[in-house]
């Protein structure tokens, strides 16, 4: 069963890949005067990913009886608003590595990649608005609503974490985590392509309700799976650096957990390795965190802390049978929480 | 004649002013968790600054016949990506100080002045998609397209400037310095908040097309009047560095002029001092640069082009009389000119 949703997970995915790039390609005029501006806007849309966020988008719309062509510009988008957030979020958190290259301010500075972010975010706007004529004007509006909560959400989850990270706050517990994670990417990965894809459709708020629910819970899982990885995997296949998060001194489920089940010295210890400045951190210092984590196991407490949303999220997708039935779409979105416990990148 | 422009300036832009900060403060939710990031969004909204982009908004909506209640939150939007584009330019040229205080990034890092700037685009939103239920859904849309352009327009100016900062670019012609200067400060400082107070009011399309005339040439005024100002004044009275243009290395009118005047010997000296980056720059040579502009008259020739354009700007405005008769809005739109050209900060 596992890798008959595989399949169709990655077959649904390859198929909204190229829709949204030719789309994308569409809104971002690479010609003329500003060609080498539009041509950075480009650079991590085109880069490989799987593009998951406007295929969920499209996949709830249709699943919920909406129409291809409606949905497309508005996933589009979402993806376009993704690769913004990552442009200044790369800044921001003074990563390296984006997708297998290096990151945009690596390449060209700081002031290019703040500047290419804003024009990304600039660009997206006029899909939306260009929705009223395509889905009629309720529709469109109601769409425009729900990216700008995205907006806020993201911008406020960002902030919270680094505030924690200036401050250095380390006292804190899994909802505290699990708040912040809602916020800066829950919200844009899954709460608001679902949100999107029913707007688009038209749906009905009862199903709107629970399909919200779904995202909420499979988002975290989603980023759990995400902290998982980045602890696991070399640069490589992942596209970023290896332990990333500890250089970056990112609050994790896992590295909370390891906090406060070390005695406290050596929680004393890994808080001061965590804390210094990126370019001080003591790789060795950082392996040994890394080697704690496997022997006290904080990384089976978050793995099954994952299942457990994931669980969560099924159970949620289960009561949305009747606007919902069985079809490719439906099949693709229930791969999607296979998916995102099991992946592997 | 003057004087009493000056007074119905002072007095306009203060009645704006008072409006526009207290509906920003309820845009802008002060409370709860993210009370912290929130109060950073306030941060360059509350500083003391003239509150030119609003009013002019409120005084083209009212002086076409629209009312004051339903211009109020667009013009307070206006002022929101305002200082949301400072935010981020500030960082992208590394300024120092902005209306006498230090940059946001000085003070909190260059992180969370990038989410800071992201949190206010976010915010700016909502009251656009607002307008709908205000003013109706077809000037609302309106609004929302004008703001989508002006967005555009920043981004593509802002681009061209750090692409001649990076590349070295000197051999520039004032045609070329008046585009860049349309899109980065024109745009969203004079035509898009004529042209929303226009599009608030419902507008005639003739009324419209001469509004924006009037707002692409006063642009050019304002914006030579401000190097020159750069230029020229001290740091206390006008709270940004002595010639903080030359110490950023900024193409302006006035230095294009100078490199082209020069003999070959000096010009090359010129560039050699312009193109270190900031930190390197030697104060004697950027001194040397200021003494060789009052010189060779580079300044004069500057004025005289700021002036050339408030005229024009000037003659444009008067062709709107029948939908923009004798009014005190319309009296400010007048006074606002005469500032251009002629204020000292």
């Amino acid at each position: 069963m596992l890798s008959s949703h595989a399949a169709a997970l990655s077959d649904y995915l390859a198929g909204c890949r190229s829709l949204v790039r030719e789309e994308i390609e569409r809104l971002v005029p690479r010609r003329g005067k500003h060609r080498l501006l539009y041509e950075l806007m480009l650079e991590y849309p085109l880069r490989e990913a799987k593009g998951m966020r406007p295929a969920l988008c499209i996949a709830v719309c249709r699943g919920l009886g909406g129409r291809l062509h409606d949905v497309i510009p508005t996933a589009a988008v979402l993806e376009l608003y993704h690769n913004a957030f990552l442009v200044h979020d790369d800044v921001e958190d003074g990563s390296r590595l984006r997708r297998g290259k290096p990151t945009l301010h690596q390449v060209q500075g700081i002031p290019v990649a703040i500047n290419v972010g804003d024009g990304m975010l600039a660009l997206a706007l006029q899909p939306l608005l260009d929705n009223t004529e395509r889905i009629g004007l309720g529709r469109a509006l109601h769409a425009l609503e729900i990216v700008a909560r995205m907006c806020r959400e993201s911008v406020e989850g960002q902030a919270v974490e680094l505030e924690w990270i200036r401050s250095g706050e380390w006292a804190l517990s899994d909802r505290d985590y699990l708040g912040m994670v809602l916020k800066k990417t829950g919200w844009y990965t899954f709460i608001a392509p679902v949100l999107l894809g029913a707007a688009v459709a038209g749906a009905r708020s009862r199903s709107v309700t629970m399909l919200r629910r779904f995202a909420t819970l499979l988002g975290v899982a989603f980023q759990i799976q995400d902290d998982l990885l980045n602890l696991e995997v070399t640069g490589a296949a992942y596209g970023k650096e290896i332990a990333g998060d500890l250089e970056e001194g990112k609050r994790t489920l896992i590295v909370l957990h390891l906090l406060r089940t070390l005695g406290r010295d050596e929680a004393a210890r890994a808080r001061a390795a965590l804390a210094l400045p990126r370019e001080q951190k003591h790789p060795e210092e950082l392996r040994w965190i890394a080697q704690r984590i496997r022997e006290v196991g904080s990384d089976r407490y978050a793995r099954a802390m994952a299942d457990r949303y994931a669980g969560k999220a099924r159970a949620a997708l289960e009561r949305v049978r009747d606007d919902l039935p069985p079809s490719p779409h439906r099949e693709f979105i229930e791969a999607l929480v296979e998916f995102t416990v099991r992946r592997a990148s």
